[in-house]
């Protein structure tokens, strides 16, 4: 291993961590980089991360540290970063790495500041690079634990996506490719504002069947704004699109849908955004998806709803109402 | 109202009592008809189905009786039996149906004998009444307490089905018309074979994602055989489809995926589909929907692992290892 290791996590959360699990568990090192020294430290030398996944004991060949001058050897980094933190991180780890390196976004959302898509960002910072999105429904925890999963890797042509898909599966975690990047990142972000919209009902009792109508009214309205923006309506309705929000929008352990549920149940929007609170990518891409929908006269009541209440313009009540009653039409 | 009731449901099942009361809340006398004179005479004194829907105050304007005299007048009749059960109802009922009355079929399935679905089984058995299917997310109790509800009434053309659609909405429960009655009904059937398989993925632990990505790969499954039978895909991704796949693969209320869950945990196929055990439609339909995959040569991996689980020739951990380790490919 004179040369180095091959791949690399940049991102020790949950969810890098998870990853780079899979991928020493395989046989192959892999590189977890982080930007706390004690913690990642820690990291190291126990094989645990109890911070962001404890009960997992990381395998031999995951090396934690923080220095970034180990990604030189690396063909391929996984950016397992916040959504609003890509920039910053690609911004921070640039001059280490290799121009040939493929970069994997793991992050699901838009850019806040500038309202772009995260492949996007990521683009203008490192134009040379070969980019691709890892999306899809799984948890951090279950990938880690082993635990079978199945995702989309998507790329720029569907031979490099396919490449990468196999390169980092595991033998229960699984990676679909897909060369539809907009279809991809359109879903992985949406569906964040429709988990929102589903614990709004489930914060307030409205049941199982009127949370289902609700994901199959979401993923119309998410495959209404994926093709405006390019995306194809096989992707949305795949792993990427309606996968991710069957998990998102039903299971507690989703942030975003939680944040659905305390709205639900009458906590204000301020009171929920406020600064340390628990971050709900969701509740930004809506305000920013709304937003857009309007511009590009994309029909998206749910979002419209979503984005109303957290502007303070909508009483939780009066949205149900007006998505309810909307006038009946054919599918 | 010397002309008799206009609306009658056939079927004092959870279901059609539900179905039965949303009407007589917005103030139209409805007919239930059922076939124990003993309860639906304690139906109609005590203004509750105490069998089936328990915990409802039925509205004055629902008629519980089971004098099918009463449904010469009806100009609209909900079959709302079991699948399995509605050929033997329309026999029964078949000359006091009125020629011109519309019949809108409340059961999802395939007809286990025959092999047909149920608007095929009507057809043959009243070939002269407009024929309707009633599909999508609704639980009995929900629609029944009034919690907003959307499902999705499909007929030979979009008029008639939008006709019906607003005849028997109220004000939460909301129809969608659609003239896609293939679609409608590959969805309702197939969607409780996939509720089998998630419910197996719940009963083993493999986790929240695992049974997202099932969901996800499963409607694909559900596109392939709805468009082999000419339904479109837009329809399987709408409420009849997805909604309700959902709705029965993530709700504990849904019988198939308690059946799958069993399994998942241990018991066998024998005993669960044992005379008198709770009925799993679902079971059947993996039956004929795996014999039809193999003849259509349809890729339906999902159903046939069910079938085989079903039929004793594969276990539940053969079958969840064949699904994962499935070649990689694109979505």
């Amino acid at each position: 291993m004179s040369e180095g290791t091959r791949i690399a996590v940049i991102g020790a959360g949950a969810f890098g961590t998870a990853l780079a699990t899979v991928v020493a568990r395989r046989g192959e090192p892999v590189i977890l980089l982080g930007r706390d020294s004690d913690r990642m430290e820690a990291v190291q030398q126990r094989r645990i991360n109890e911070l962001s996944l404890p009960g997992i004991t990381l395998p031999d060949g995951l090396a934690a540290t923080t220095d970034k001058a180990r990604l030189q050897s690396a063909d391929t980094i996984l950016l397992a970063v916040p959504a609003q933190a890509l920039r910053t991180a690609v911004r921070t780890y640039h001059d280490s790495i290799s121009e040939k390196a493929s970069l994997v976004i793991c992050a699901k959302g838009i850019e806040r500041e500038s309202g772009q898509f995260l492949a996007d960002v990521l683009g203008k910072e490192m134009p040379d690079n070969p980019a691709a999105v890892l999306s899809g429904p799984g948890f951090a925890a279950d990938i880690a634990r082993g635990l079978p999963t199945a995702m989309t890797l998507a790329g720029t042509d569907i031979s490099t996506a396919e490449a990468l898909a196999e390169r980092l599966s595991g033998s229960r975690f699984r990676l679909y490719a897909s060369d539809d990047l907009s279809g991809v990142q359109t879903g992985g972000a949406l569906k964040n504002v429709l988990a929102i919209a589903c614990g709004i009902v489930e914060g307030r009792g409205l049941g199982d069947s009127a949370r289902a109508a609700l994901i199959a009214r979401g993923l119309a309205e998410l495959m209404r704004f994926s093709a405006a923006h390019g995306g194809r309506a096989r992707t949305v309705s795949g792993l990427s699109g309606l996968g991710d929000l069957v998990l998102t929008a039903t299971s507690h352990q989703s942030r975003n849908l939680r944040f659905g549920i305390a709205l639900g149940k009458g906590q204000g929007p301020d009171a929920l955004m406020a600064p340390g609170a628990p971050l709900s990518e969701g509740a930004f891409t809506a305000t920013v998806a709304a937003r857009i929908s309007l511009e590009k006269r994309i029909d998206m009541p749910i979002t419209q709803e979503v984005a109303a209440i957290l502007r303070g313009d909508s009483s939780v009540e009066d949205a149900v109402e007006n998505l309810m009653t909307r006038p009946l039409k054919s599918e």
